[in-house]
């Protein structure tokens, strides 16, 4: 049995809040910091310790022998994790920011010592701030923990305990497939967001007034804090370039079609065919096969079975059980 | 006081499904026909008279002196106009079509003695056919009535009463300036979606297992018909040309800021004032602006209202009531 580690998370907006409130519901000790005032407020009132610093978190995750929360935004990450080098250094250090490259080399440079397994809750929302966090964020959402041949698998089993204990389902896959997967389903989509949004607004308030369904569908992210978004699409530029480059080659292949034949079958079919393999992902029918974490492979069986959809659901001891398509 | 014409609606899918049952609790007179026997089927085990053909459904609306409303796909209304041609040539004519340039085109070629006044509403959903529909699609949503220099008055009113007797308010806009603000808020979205969803499956099951939020909400209309959706854009294809060139434009110029100094200001930037001028125009303060119908340029007027995001929503007799922002 993996001990029940008390969690520290640093950072209590929309994912760290929920985090804090979500280990708190499953019985964990649990204790945060925050640079805002109003987050360390609210979340004060609601019950939860608050430390009067980062420093003051930190040093108490290490005589406790903590499982330390990054979840603060991308660019505050340097400065936290000098905090956690100086008054944690040794910690149990997992993160819920969006890229994993980024941050993991992020913690090599500046802490090296940390003991860090990268993690990302797929289940933001375009608003922001403890206020708008709760216990069942994560419920039956992809929680990834990354998983490479030399992860610490003890903290690896500690991570996705917490994970498994707020609701999720954990996603087993590399940094860098992560990285280029959410590219595709995140950062993509907020950039092809803003650009609509701007499209549809120099249309004027008769575009506006006319902007229904898929309009509103189209663009709700982008109300998402812009910093937030600057900062997590331009952290993973590398795969979102690649992302991008395959998003004007369509839409400059239906232009094409458009003005040429006036024909547009290909993009919409393909969309439409596409959008069915989504629908078909999350419904399809799972069967739960058992990895043995003593095993040699242990770490690249679980990777293959995450890049292939699977999802692990349970850690009792060494046997993980996911569930494939 | 306008008289309160029976309605003759032809198609009875999601809109045209909407418009009979509407209409009819409006407490109008009302029948319909359809090519499509559950359709059909549906719509008369709900109580609804269904003609046993399109051309039985003409006769009666020429006999009655009917509204007729089309409301088949843009790639069945040359047929369907050719039957109104033959059996209700001079007929009130109106549409719920998504571009207003090719049906008025359509219309004037087919059947030059219609008395045509262009309509859409917009409050499309993913989902098609009667079953999808209800007298409740259009309440509060806009319905654009096309209003040129030269529309026909008398049959202006009576498209502007039945929009506003299904619940919705009225947008008067001439066919040319609505087919360029649907390109940018409604067939854009639908290719955007398009490529997005293809983009997001390209990357295997891992994005399509860690799709969240954006990609949901940018690819849910890819999950729309895609025959209809090919039609309504390859329908609107000078329009969308512009648009789509405006999208590449701005993700090209979001591609090479990337590349180059890494930097996603502009763009996040942009989208996110975008976002919040679509909800301000929503929720924005508005003044009732009366126009006497009788007036030389009521439709100029109308249709410089419109196109500044006013919304027509009454008439009374002579006198149209718009709210202006």
């Amino acid at each position: 049995m993996v001990r029940v580690l008390p969690v520290c998370v640093l950072g209590l907006g929309l994912i760290g809040g929920s985090v804090l409130r979500a280990a708190s519901a499953a019985g964990r000790a649990v204790w945060g910091a925050t640079a805002s005032t109003a987050d360390a407020e609210a979340a004060t009132a609601a019950g939860f310790t608050v430390e009067a610093s980062l420093d003051d978190a930190l040093r108490r995750a290490d005589e406790e022998d903590a499982l330390v929360v990054l979840a603060v935004p991308l660019t505050a990450l340097p400065e936290v994790l000098r905090s956690v080098a100086a008054f944690a250094p040794g910690c149990r250090l997992t993160d819920v920011t969006s890229v994993k490259g980024a941050v993991t080399e992020a913690v090599r440079k500046i802490n090296p010592y940390a003991r860090y397994v990268g993690g990302h809750p797929m289940a933001g929302t375009s608003r922001s701030g403890w206020a708008s966090g709760s216990a069942e964020l994560f419920r039956d959402a992809p929680w990834v923990v990354t998983t490479e041949d030399d992860s610490d698998q003890e903290v690896w089993a500690e991570v996705v305990q917490l994970a498994l204990s707020c609701g999720a389902h954990v996603v087993p896959t590399s940094s860098a497939a992560h990285d280029d997967a959410v590219a595709r389903i995140s950062h993509l989509p907020h950039l092809l967001a803003a650009v609509l949004a701007s499209v549809g607004a120099s249309g004027g308030p008769l575009s506006l007034a006319l902007a229904a369904g898929s309009f509103g569908d189209g663009t709700r992210v982008a109300s998402s804090r812009p910093e937030l978004v600057q900062a997590m699409c331009e952290g993973n530029r590398a795969a979102l370039l690649d992302a991008v480059d395959d998003a004007l080659g369509r839409l400059g292949a239906a232009r094409g079609s458009l003005a040429s034949t006036g024909g547009l079958a290909a993009t919409v079919n393909a969309g439409h065919l596409a959008r069915r393999e989504l629908e078909q992902h999350r419904s399809g029918p799972r069967q739960a096969v058992k990895v043995d974490l003593t095993a040699d492979n242990a770490m690249a069986t679980l990777r293959d079975l995450g890049n292939r959809g699977g999802r692990l659901t349970s850690l009792d001891g060494t046997v993980a059980v996911v569930k494939t398509l």
